[in-house]
């Protein structure tokens, strides 16, 4: 039995991704691969307990220090009991956000630096990486526009953060995906969810 | 105003570490110091709410390294967030456990190694370390005996693990002690809590 594929999905708040991580999910499914959708953090019963100390309260809660270590521990028993238990049965991981959200949102959005971030992902997790990272690009006014429109407008404690951030998030990422080309595909967000579903196919399409 | 000093108890389950951190705190305030006595895992709104997910449940529940990124979490949000101010403000600190144990559990006892604890610990809290570690120590039959009998003999998730653990643990705490005879000291904790209290305030004489 050959080992899965792990394919992730990134982009800051309000870009699609959870809807597009569903919409590859059945289309892959509907081809007859046997697929794992799960999302960050969260995605095994520790790391969703974890989620829940990340998501709510105030914005100013943890420290980027408390807040990169919750991450790391979240994603290090998601890791463990969901992920690569998949991958060694031979299923497609699919998953919104993984360790380049961390990179891009406590690393270098929050001023905590890539190299202590890489340190506690290669501690938690043995530096496990996708195959493949598809970034979804969305312009920021849309994005932000997006994200004040689902959920009634109820944002959770990155949604809340100011503008300087989501902007900061965003160059993060695409320089995230400069900086690694074989691994990372930049998808065009903007359109409807199944012209974005149709890039979001082709950028894996090597995999397949 | 001069910083005040920062003085861990340390030791294996049962050795009494919290009676005695409540009796020297209590004679320190009689002789006019200002005194903040906290504990580990907590001791700062944030850590206790991670507290929980570390005591509670099974004893398999999270991965060693899981558990390691758990801690280090929680220490971050208590050093930020109440040893540090309270260092700051000229306060002794007194805390029940802190990075001694995590080196101690996860890092001897439960295999992770000293250097990945360390990397935890200067990411999370800056590295800082105590002015004083007190090491009570007691022979493990007797340790097993007091945890056995109080609580009326609820065990959390760590008094639950076996007497290798255990014994592990305490030669593990040992070797921390012999290795930086400057800021530990051994203590015996055998006896009253009078005689035993009379013996830790001599361990910290010098720093009065």
């Amino acid at each position: 039995m050959t080992r899965g594929r792990f394919i992730t999905l990134e982009g800051g708040e309000g870009v699609g991704n959870s809807t597009q991580l569903q919409a590859l999910s059945n289309l892959l499914q509907s081809h007859g691969y046997e697929v794992v959708a799960t999302r960050e953090p969260g995605g095994s019963p520790g790391a969703e307990a974890i989620r829940k100390l990340l998501m709510e309260g105030s914005v100013d809660r943890w420290t980027d220090e408390t807040e990169a270590l919750l991450f790391a521990a979240a994603r290090s028993d998601h890791v463990a009991r969901t992920i690569r238990p998949a991958l060694d049965h031979g299923y497609w991981v699919l998953c919104d956000r993984f360790i380049d959200s961390s990179v891009a949102y406590q690393g270098v959005a929050g001023g905590l630096g890539v190299d202590k971030i890489m340190q506690l992902h290669n501690i938690g997790s043995g530096g496990i990486l996708p195959d493949r990272t598809i970034l979804l690009s969305v312009p920021l006014y849309d994005a932000a526009w997006r994200e004040l429109n689902r959920d009634n407008g109820v944002l959770d404690r990155f949604g809340k953060k100011d503008g300087q951030y989501h902007q900061a998030l965003n160059s993060a990422f695409l320089q995230l995906a400069a900086a690694d080309p074989v691994r990372y595909r930049v998808v065009d967000g903007t359109g409807s969810v199944e012209e974005v579903t149709g890039r979001v196919l082709q950028s894996i399409a090597d995999l397949l």
